[in-house]
C-alpha cells in the first residue's frame, strides 16, 4: 500500500499560514509502513481538487484530503470528492442534529451555512470531530481509501490519531515490519556515499539516509517476516558499524546532546560550558535534555574580549599575541570553565559566526573548540560553511560529538583501571 | 504569471525533515504578486520529477523545483529537467574549478561523485551558492521559467533572495502593490480578535492573522493603484496602532531581537544576561543577530546554585529564605550580570522549564524575568504554559518584549531631558 496526500486550501499556497498536515501524515504513515508517493497542496476550487484526486487515486491505494470542509462557498473537498467517485451526497440526519445541538448549546441559532456540514458522501464512514464542526469521512471504493480530514491541525490530528489509524492498520499489513535508524555524524553526503558505495555487494536489507546539516541518519528497513528481518537488520548494523566506525554516535531516537547527557549521569559527572561565537547555542543544545541540571552546572558566554579576561581569567596579552580567535583561547575558555564551575568537563569554543570577520582577518566559519578535563585539554581546529546561523549550529554540534568521544574514552580508561 | 512548486526528496515525504522551503518560496511569490497554483513533493526518482514538471509546466509560466542538486545518485533533478527541455547537460569548466577550490582550502580531495555539480544545463544561468557546492539554475524556455534551488533552506534562501527574486520582479507585473505587516507580541488569538473585530466598520484594505506561538502577524495588503494603496494602508495601520497599542512591537521584517539591538546599538548602550531555566537560548536569540558583538557583552548560564552564588554572588541565606525561583533572585541576577560585565542593561530570567518541578514545589512553568538599569530593577511574574522547550522560548520572548519596552522608556526620558 502506498498513500498520496492533498492538501485543499488557498492559505497554504500564500505561506502565510505553515503547512504543518502534510509533515505530520507523513511521520504517522511512515510509522505505519505505508510510503508517501506524492504529497501536494491546491487551491480551493473544485476543478484542482478533482485533478489532483484523478491523478492520485491512478497511483496510490491510499487518498488522504485535508481541508475543504467548512461550512463556506470556497470549501469544495466533499463536491469534488463525489464527483470523482460518482457517488451522491446526501444528508446525514443525525449529523445536522449535532451541529444544531452545538450552536444552541453556545446560544447561537446554526447558521444556514453550516448545513452543509451535515452532507456525507453515499456509504462513507462519518468521523468524530470531538474539536469542531466538520466531520471527516472515510471512503472505500474500488480497493481504494479515500480519507477526508479537516484543516485545522488540532482537529486533523486528534482525528487522524483515534479514528482513522485504527482503520489504517487494519487494512495494512504493513510489509514493513522494521527500521534501525544509525545516527551518522561529521561526514559530508557524499564522504558518506564514499564509504558505503560497497554496501552492494552484500545482500542486505534496503538502505536509505536523511541528511541534516552535519548529522546523517541511515535507515536500514526491513519488510516481511519479523525473525528474518531481525537478522538482516542486525547484519546490515554490523557492517555498517564496520564501515563507519565512530562517525555513527547512536541509533533511533538519540541525540549528540541527549548521548552526552546519559554518559554524564551514569557515571557522576559534570559539565560546564565557555561560549563565544556559538552564543549560547551549546548551552540551549544541553538544556533541552530533561534533566540536564543533574550534570549541568552552568555556562558563561564569553561575547566580548572583557568577558574573557575578567570571568575566564584569560591574561591580556596572551589575547593581544595569541588571538581571541585561537587554540590557545580555546583551551583557556574550556581550562576557566571547568574550575570556576568546579566540573569534570569544561567547552570552551571561539570562531568567527560571520557576516563579518575579526580584526586579524580570520575567515568566517574559522572556529576551534576545546574540551577541558582532569587528563588535559585537547582542541580541534574546523572551517564551516554557511551563514552566521549555520556556523552557530555547526560548532555546537561539533563540540558535543568531540566531547561525547572523550567522555567514551575517560569512562573506557576507568573501567580497565578498575 | 502564476507559478508551481516542486519540492524534490524522499526526506520531506517521510516527514522527518519539516518542508519549510515550500512556505518560503510561497510567502516570497505572494509579495511579489505571483499566485501559486499547486505545490508538490515528490520522490528521488527521475521520473517522478519528470512528471511532476511536465503537468506543472502544462499550468504554469513559473516553475521552481527545489532539492536533488547535490553530489550523490539519487540526487536527479538537473537530469529530469535537462530530459524534459530536450537540452544537454554540460560541464562548467569555471564552476568545477570552484568546487575542487572549495575542497582543497579544507585540504581534502574532491570526491569524485562532486564533479555532477558542475554539470549544468545548456544556455541556463548559473546562480551563485554562498554556502554550499550545489549552485542554482535558471532556464528559460518557450517562454517559461524554470528555475532550479538547492535543499538545505539556509543556502536556497539566500540564492532566491539575492539571484532570482531580481529576475522575478523584472518578469512579473503583480496586482498586489504592497504588503504592511504589523508584528504583535503578547495577545492570543482569540483576545487579538476581539481587539480588532470593530475593522469592519471602516473601508480598509484585506487584513489578515499569521499566530506564531506568542508572536502573531498582522498583514495589511493593497491592490492596484500604487498611491492610492499608500494611503488606504497608512489608514488602516493607524486604526490598527489606536485597537493594539504597544502589543505592536514592530513591523515587517523585525524581530524582538533585532528591534532591542537596533536600540542598543543607536544609542551606544550594552547588554548582558543571567539566565537560569531559559538555559542559554536568550542569548542565542541575541547572537542570532548580525552584530551583536557591538552591544552585547556576555551572559552567565546558572544552572546550579553554586554558579548562582558564585558567579552571581547571589547570598546563599538569600536563595534558602526567598527560594532559586523567585522575584528577588532574578532581580540579584539582572544586577549581578549587569555589574560583572559592567554593562548599561542587565537581565535576569528564572523558573521551572519542566518537567518536573523543583524541590519547592513551584509549577512548572512558573517564570521570573528581571531587567536591571542604573533606574532601577523591575520584575516580571509569568505562568507560561507548554512544555520544556515552550518555557524556554516563551520566558526568552517575553524578555526581549520587557526589556525593549524599558529601552524605548530609558531612550524617551533621555530624549526629553536633552
Amino acid at each position: 500500500m502506498q498513500a498520496d496526500i492533498i492538501c485543499v486550501g488557498n492559505e497554504l499556497l500564500t505561506g502565510l499560514i505553515e503547512n504543518s498536515n502534510t509533515g505530520f501524515l507523513a511521520r504517522r504513515l511512515w510509522s505505519l509502513g505505508i510510503p508517501v508517493r506524492e504529497s501536494c497542496v491546491v487551491a480551493d476550487e473544485e476543478n484542482a481538487i478533482r485533478t489532483a484526486l484523478e491523478r492520485a487515486l491512478e497511483a496510490s491505494e491510499l487518498v488522504i484530503l485535508t481541508g475543504g470542509l467548512g461550512p463556506t462557498d470556497d470549501d469544495l473537498t466533499r463536491e469534488a470528492v463525489a464527483a470523482i467517485l460518482d457517488l451522491p451526497l446526501v444528508e446525514n440526519h443525525q449529523w445536522l442534529e449535532r451541529l444544531e445541538g452545538f450552536f444552541n448549546e453556545r446560544g447561537i441559532k446554526m447558521p444556514e451555512s453550516n448545513r452543509k456540514q451535515a452532507l456525507f458522501i453515499e456509504g462513507s464512514t462519518l468521523l468524530e470531530n470531538r474539536r469542531g464542526t466538520a466531520p471527516g469521512l472515510i471512503v472505500k471504493k474500488s480497493g481504494k481509501l479515500i480519507v477526508l480530514l479537516p484543516g485545522p491541525p488540532h482537529e486533523l490530528q486528534v482525528m487522524f490519531d483515534e479514528a482513522v489509524l485504527p482503520v489504517l492498520s487494519k487494512n495494512n499489513q504493513g510489509n514493513l515490519t522494521k527500521v534501525k535508524t544509525l545516527k551518522v555524524f561529521g561526514l559530508g553526503e557524499s564522504l558518506l556515499e564514499e564509504k558505503i558505495k560497497e554496501l552492494g555487494k552484500w545482500d542486505l536489507p534496503a538502505i536509505s539516509y536523511v541528511a541534516r546539516g552535519y548529522e546523517v541518519d541511515l535507515q536500514i528497513k526491513g519488510y516481511g517476516d519479523p525473525a528474518a528481518v531481525n537478522d538482516s537488520i542486525e547484519r546490515a548494523e554490523n557492517i555498517l558499524r564496520g564501515l563507519l566506525g565512530d562517525y555513527i554516535f547512536g541509533s533511533d531516537d538519540e541525540t549528540l546532546a541527549g548521548l552526552v547527557a546519559r554518559l554524564l549521569i551514569e557515571h557522576k559527572m559534570t559539565l560546564s560550558l565557555a561560549e563565544s561565537c556559538s552564543g549560547g547555542l551549546l548551552s540551549d543544545f544541553v538544556t533541552d535534555v530533561p534533566g540536564s541540571s543533574k550534570f549541568y552546572r552552568g555556562g558563561i558566554v564569553a561575547y566580548s574580549r572583557e568577558a574573557k579576561e575578567k570571568l575566564l581569567g584569560i591574561n591580556s596579552q596572551l589575547l593581544d599575541l595569541e588571538g581571541e580567535v585561537s587554540e590557545a583561547t580555546a583551551k583557556l575558555m574550556a581550562d576557566g570553565a571547568r574550575e570556576i564551575f568546579e566540573t569534570d568537563f569544561g567547552v570552551g569554543i571561539t570562531g568567527i559566526a560571520g557576516p563579518e570577520s575579526d580584526s586579524s582577518q580570520n575567515p568566517v566559519g574559522l572556529v576551534y573548540i576545546a574540551v577541558s578535563s582532569n587528563k588535559g585539554c585537547e582542541c580541534k581546529k574546523l572551517k564551516l560553511i554557511g551563514g552566521r546561523r549555520a556556523v552557530k549550529e555547526r560548532s555546537s554540534q561539533f563540540a558535543l560529538d568531540m566531547l561525547k568521544k572523550i567522555l567514551e574514552k575517560h569512562i573506557d580508561r576507568a573501567d580497565r583501571s578498575q
